[in-house]
Formats: structure tokens, C-alpha cells, sequence
């Protein structure tokens, strides 16, 4: 049997119709309810009790077995895709020079992960080309050539991992193979990666496409196929270059929202569209295969194969992210001196704000060298140091506020800084990538 | 001359007009527009070159004076509050037994401030009893009785202030006097304090009720009057008891919403609706004079006078909290167990994850007691540690969830329960002032 089928009770349910995964189908259940859509392939470790169909939206379904009244087949799996679907294997891609080329970059996470249903858990296991064969439509869009290059839960990428992810993008990006590269990602540090990766790789002439799913692939309630199909249709074919973040959009099925690399957030522990845009609109929304480009405010977007890659994929970790709370021991920045760390950026209140009581080891820091920068944990808004006499006593003191950046692309930024820029504190208060939306008045 | 009156041009154009601060005028404006309100008192630094009126909704505008045409006196200032506003000088209330009575505790912040406009900045200068003068429509809501506690700015707030002003608000709560108590407060730590007293008192017979502005008070854009006239209203009319947050909402000039004081969070650096309540609905909207009690989800309100208060207002500040990000230096939390820390509260990624290799240090600060406790920096949804790996491994280690509770709340719940509580984790994952919407599942 291949790999792709069903077994136990989802397997006699669909012998005794004659249907089989791949094969679109019409359901009926107890309940009354009727769905149509692609019979799903199952994998080793998944629930008997269910069988799964994609429906035309490309977000897949369970329907418990015990629940199914009839089921009709409406079409058989006659395509190539349909074929992968139901044997489980690798799509062996016909060289279509007419549909865009996209490199898809796996790294780990949930989106190339299933359930262990002995433990309720979630392991990172599914490959690049597994994927790509559970989710057939990637086929219509374009022709898809996967690599596994990492697997990690992203709550383990590090500045190291960064970098061999940046190299990789721009050996495919030289190669001039590609429309665009997708880079499938855990969603828990996504955006930081996207942050990172938004300045190693300057002046992209092609989208770069980070992607997850909140819900592991072989859930009934996944949204790894939307984003998938989501990504894929932006990267293959948006007007623009850049570093971007795919992921479902609101409370309905079908929106994938494309937010700036630099510009996001993952504002939800749970919720499929948890990534959200900071201070700007998304980019782009891509629905029923079209990619609709929204009104952006104050981010200049390259045009897709105008520029020419820039890598600098280095990232200096000596900078620490320090968000300020009250009852905050200022001894810990004394700590952040002794070990030598290059750059400190405050999580400060409101405006930018700290307590008082830290101007004393601050002038410290200043005195040596120590680059110091002020973001807000309000998260929405800029910070403005000119408002209250805390702000000035701080700018006074050498605390450089970065307007409307956010302090996860702060840090990031920071250690790319210290490891690429001549002047870091310059180069902080430029906008590179679109992660601040104006120059910063001071 | 008052301290309330203008001068230069705009005394000038009143006194033009025959009327004077605290007269019900009509103004019309080169441009065509005509608003009807009460001509507000200036406080010697304003700028000569506008009059702010204050309209029905509670909103200060003010109207530049060389584009005002014309101005109609409607009524003169006959009523009370009127000639309060008129002369400048605190109110002396009417020992009036119909109108609730409301103690008013001033702390400091930009609701207490007016702008330096030879420096543009923003200085803490104003009394509770100039507050309350300016703003003369809390005098047909309630008796209220001002005091200033301190002056600082929120940001210099810390948890020795905190426990002043819980025995202070405990002080005239068991004075037996008072239907509602309202806290004036700076905005950037405002939502700290509220989840501190929220500890500190439980056990509250009536509502105590921190209010801020985002824009000082003698700005035409101030939100100082309206949030402070929602914030009395809630305190006397409310049904319920505990500790709330009234502030600004959404994008009208006339509704305030009022938030549970541990699960609401200062989201936006400057606009006037910059607070939220996270993972439920605000407490009561509070428009036109009226509370509208909101439905809650999870939340159980305590009623008004029904129950007793309990002071606990002792904190430990031997707590910190850590917000992760990729590159973290595992070596801080070494640095902390040296320190003596007694709590760490992590503000995790996604579901509540940290670097694998944080695990070997964690489990070090678990052989030495320190309690560790799990949020995420998501901010909204719930800590989940039994879905991933790295969830069960540092449940294994000892890392305690709480839950949907935001990390702000979460470190300064962890320094009471240091101080107050017998098993501090035990209380941690404890419901005690809607802080968690359910008991976690572990």
C-alpha cells in the first residue's frame, strides 16, 4: 500500500465506493451537510477515524468516517498532481517553461511537521518534496523545486542559521534559475527571520517568501496547504522584490495575507492569522489564485528584477534585547558590560521611557562605546524622545530611538549592524528594508 | 486677572465678543464651520493663538483665533462648575448627599500635565484640584474629594510606589466614605500598577479606577477631560468591584472603555485609544453619562459591597522578566541566579518556547528553587507546552505556564506572590483577579 492511503475504517469507507485519495468527490453526511473537493493522501501516523478533503479553497477538512452517509466521485485522479496526491510520492515536475520556477528552501517548523497521534504531539518531520505532494495545486501555479536544507522548530534558529539560510537564497538567486524562492519556516521566530534576512539580502531582484502553518499538515484544520499556495502564487507572480511573509489572512478560508519582512509580527500564540503588519498594510493579498497588491504608506517596494544582490549574511550576536519593566534591576546593563556586548536595545514604555534610575549605568555604557537604541513595547505607534523630559535626559544621554521599528527588528537589525555597517548608529536610523517608515527627527 | 483667563489675541477676540471662559458660545470659522461648547480656562504657559472649547461630548478642540468670525454667547457662566471654570480655582462641592462621592488620588502623569510651550515639552505640574477644576462636568457626577499621593512620571514608577498607593486607596476604602476611587496615573506604566493593586486589594467593595491621558491635559486634543469624566462615572455608577482601567476607545471623541486592571495593555505609543483589554471584551463602555456593562467571557466581576477587602501590599522585586529572542545569550539567566533572583518570567515565542540551549541553565535555576514561569511574547492567545517538544521539555525541566496571562501582569503577580504567598507557583496558577480566563492544563 502506498503511503499516501488510508487504512482501517477511512480505508473500507472509501474501497466500498470505489473512490480513492486523489480522486474529487462529493459527501454527504449524517448531519445533513454535502462537501466536495480532493479525497487527501494520509500519512503513516495519522487518525483512521477521519478522512480529509481539500476543498476548492485549498484549506483542507476532516470529516469523521463514522459520520459519512455517501460519497460520490465527481472526477478521477487523472492529472499529474492528482497522481503525486494518491501515490504519495514526489511530483516528478514536467519541464514547463511556461509556468514561473520556484526554489522551495524547507527549514522545519510546523508547516513541515505532523501529528504524532500517539502523543497528541507534533514532531518536524514532513520534507520539502512531501509537502509539495500533499498540496497538488502547486503544480497549476508553477514548477516547484524543493530542498530540505535545515530541519528546526524555529524557537531553535540562531544568527548562524541566518546566514546559511542567506547564503543558500543568494546561490539560488545567482543561479537566475528562479522567479521566486519560497522558504518554508516554524512560525514561533519567522519573523525575526524574515528581519534577518531582509537585510543579509539587499537588493533582491526576485520575492523571497517566508511561509508556515500554525497548524501542522495533516490536521483537518491546517493552514500549511493555503500558505503554501499562497506564497507560491506571490512569489511566482507579484511585481515586486523583496523579503515578505505569507501567511492566512482573517477569519475566512481562503485569504493569504504578504506582509514586509520586516514589518511583522506573530501577534497570536494559536490563531491561524496570527501574523499581522505593523503600522502598514500588508503588501498584498492573494485569494482564488490572484495576487491583489495593496495601497502601501510609506514603504517603497523594489520593483521585481531591477536590482542586483547584495549579500551580507553576517550577524554579530553581541546585542541584547532588554524590555523594561517596573521593579527592573539596572545592575543587569552593568552584566551586559562585562560581557563585552556591542549594542543593547530597550523594549522602553510609552514614548520611550525608562526609569530614572538606569540614566546612571547608561552614561556608563555610553562612555564605552555601547551602542544603546530605544524601540516601544507599546508594539504600534513610534517612539519620540522630545515629548517628555525622560525622552531628552535619555537622548542626552546617547539612546538612539528608531521611530516606528519594531523591537524584534531592532535587534536583528542591530546585529547585523555590528557585524556589516561602518557606523552602526547610522546605519540603525537609515531605512534599509522598510522597517521604519520615515527618516527619524531628533 | 485669572489664572483661567487668555491673553493676547485671544483675550482680544472674547473680550470683542463679550464673552469670557466658562460662557456656552457658538463660534463660527472662516472655513465655514460652526461649533457650539464651553469656552474653556487657559493656564498661563498656552499659546495665545487658539481658544479651546470644550464640547458636549467631553472633548476639548480648540480653534485657531485668527480664522474665528464670529462667536454667539449662548449662556453665560451662571451654574457652579461654570464660574468654577470661569475663575479658575478649585470647586468647593456642595455637601450634596444625592451625588455619589468619589476620592480622586493623584500620582503624576500626563493627565496631571500641561506643556511647557517655550519647549514644547510636557512637565507633571497639575494638582487633582486644578484637574478638577478644568474639568467642571464631574460636579453633576459626583462629589469628588482630590488628593495628591505623588507626582512622578509612570516610568519612574516601581513597586515601592505601588504599595504607597495601595494603602492609600486602602485608607479610604475602609474609611467607609467613598462609592469609587480613582487613581490618575501616567499611561506608560499605567496597566503595571492597575495588575499590582489588583493583588495588593482584593477583596474590594467598590471600584477603584486608574485613568491617564495620552495627550495633556491643556492640549485641544486632550483625551484628559473625557477619560476622566468616564473613569468618575464608572466609579460611581458601576455595579461591580476590583480594579480597572478607563481610558480613551476607538476613533470617536466620546466613548471610554473601562478594562480589567490585569489584562490590559498599553498597544500604541501615542494615540488616544492606546489601551486594550487582550483575550476578552472591555468591562463597560461608558458614553453620554451612562455605563454600558459589556458581556465578559471567562471574567467573574465581583458586585459592588459585597465583599471585604484584603490589603496585601508588599512586593518582592527580586524578580525579572526575559523576553527571548534569536541569539539570546543563555548566560543572563546565570548572571540572575548570582543576583538571587527569586522569579524569572519568560515572554516566550509562539505557544511558549525558548532556545534548547537555555534548557541546561533552566534546569540549574530549578535545583536552586528559582520559580520560572511561562508567557509569550505573542501577547494575544494562550501558552501551550504539551503540543511541541521543547513545550514538554521545559515542563519537564520545572517552567510553570500561566496560561493567557500577559507577561506584564505575570511579573508583577510573580512579585506579590513572592512577598504574600505561601507556595508562590501554586499561586501563580491561581484565577485571583481575572488575570487567567481557566485553570491550566498541564
Amino acid at each position: 500500500m502506498s503511503s499516501g492511503s488510508y487504512r482501517g475504517a477511512g480505508a473500507d469507507l472509501l474501497s466500498r465506493h470505489g473512490v480513492t485519495a486523489g480522486d474529487t468527490v462529493s459527501i454527504s453526511t449524517d448531519d445533513g451537510e454535502t462537501m466536495a473537493g480532493v479525497i487527501m493522501p494520509r500519512y503513516e501516523s495519522a487518525s483512521d477515524s477521519y478522512i480529509v478533503i481539500k476543498l476548492k479553497s485549498g484549506y483542507n477538512t476532516g470529516i469523521e468516517v463514522s459520520k459519512i452517509k455517501t460519497i460520490k466521485k465527481i472526477a478521477g485522479a487523472t492529472t499529474a498532481s492528482e497522481a503525486a496526491a494518491q501515490s504519495g510520492q514526489p511530483l516528478r515536475q514536467q519541464d514547463d517553461n511556461a509556468l514561473p520556477k520556484i526554489a522551495l528552501i524547507s527549514t522545519g517548523g510546523t508547516i513541515a511537521s505532523k501529528i504524532d497521534y500517539r502523543t497528541g504531539g507534533v514532531k518536524a518531520a514532513l520534507s520539502a518534496s512531501e509537502l509539495y505532494a500533499s498540496v497538488p495545486e502547486l503544480a497549476s501555479i508553477a514548477s516547484v523545486d524543493p530542498e530540505v536544507l535545515m530541519s528546526e522548530y524555529s524557537e531553535n534558529i540562531n544568527p548562524g542559521h541566518w546566514t546559511v539560510m542567506a547564503d543558500k537564497i543568494a546561490e539560488k538567486v545567482r543561479s537566475g534559475k528562479y522567479d521566486g524562492i519560497i522558504v518554508s519556516h516554524g512560525t514561533d521566530t519567522m519573523h525575526y527571520t524574515a528581519s534577518a534576512l531582509s537585510f543579509a539580502l539587499q537588493g533582491l531582484p526576485i520575492p523571497v517568501v517566508l511561509v508556515g502553518a500554525q497548524r501542522s499538515s495533516d490536521r483537518p484544520s491546517s493552514d500549511a496547504a493555503l500558505n503554501l499556495i499562497g506564497a507560491t502564487t506571490f512569489a511566482a507572480k507579484a511585481p515586486v522584490a523583496g523579503v515578505f511573509v505569507a501567511m492566512h489572512a482573517g477569519t475566512s478560508d481562503d485569504v493569504v495575507a504578504v506582509h514586509v519582512g520586516t514589518r511583522v509580527r506573530k501577534n497570536h500564540t494559536s490563531r491561524r492569522d496570527a501574523f499581522e503588519s505593523i503600522d502598514v498594510t500588508p503588501v498584498a493579498l492573494v485569494k482564488d489564485g490572484k495576487v491583489e497588491m495593496q495601497q502601501q504608506s510609506g514603504i517603497d517596494l523594489a520593483a521585481r528584477g531591477k536590482n542586483e544582490l547584495k549579500l551580507q549574511s553576517s550577524f554579530d550576536s553581541r546585542v541584547a534585547l532588554v524590555k523594561y519593566h517596573p521593579g527592573f534591576d539596572p545592575t543587569m546593563v552593568y552584566w551586559l558590560l562585562s560581557k563585552g556586548c556591542g549594542a543593547i536595545v530597550f523594549e522602553g514604555t510609552g514614548l520611550g521611557h525608562v526609569n530614572k534610575n538606569l540614566f546612571g549605568v547608561l552614561k556608563e555604557a555610553a562612555e564605552k562605546g555601547v551602542h544603546m537604541f530605544m524601540t516601544s513595547q507599546c508594539i504600534w505607534g513610534r517612539v519620540s524622545m522630545t515629548v517628555y523630559d525622560t525622552g531628552r535626559d535619555l537622548l542626552n544621554i546617547g539612546v538612539v530611538p528608531l521611530s516606528d521599528m519594531i523591537s524584534e527588528t531592532a535587534v536583528v537589525k542591530a546585529m547585523w549592524a555590528l557585524a556589516n555597517a561602518q557606523d552602526p548608529e547610522k546605519t540603525m536610523q537609515e531605512n534599509l528594508a522598510g522597517e521604519m517608515s520615515s527618516a527619524i527627527p531628533i
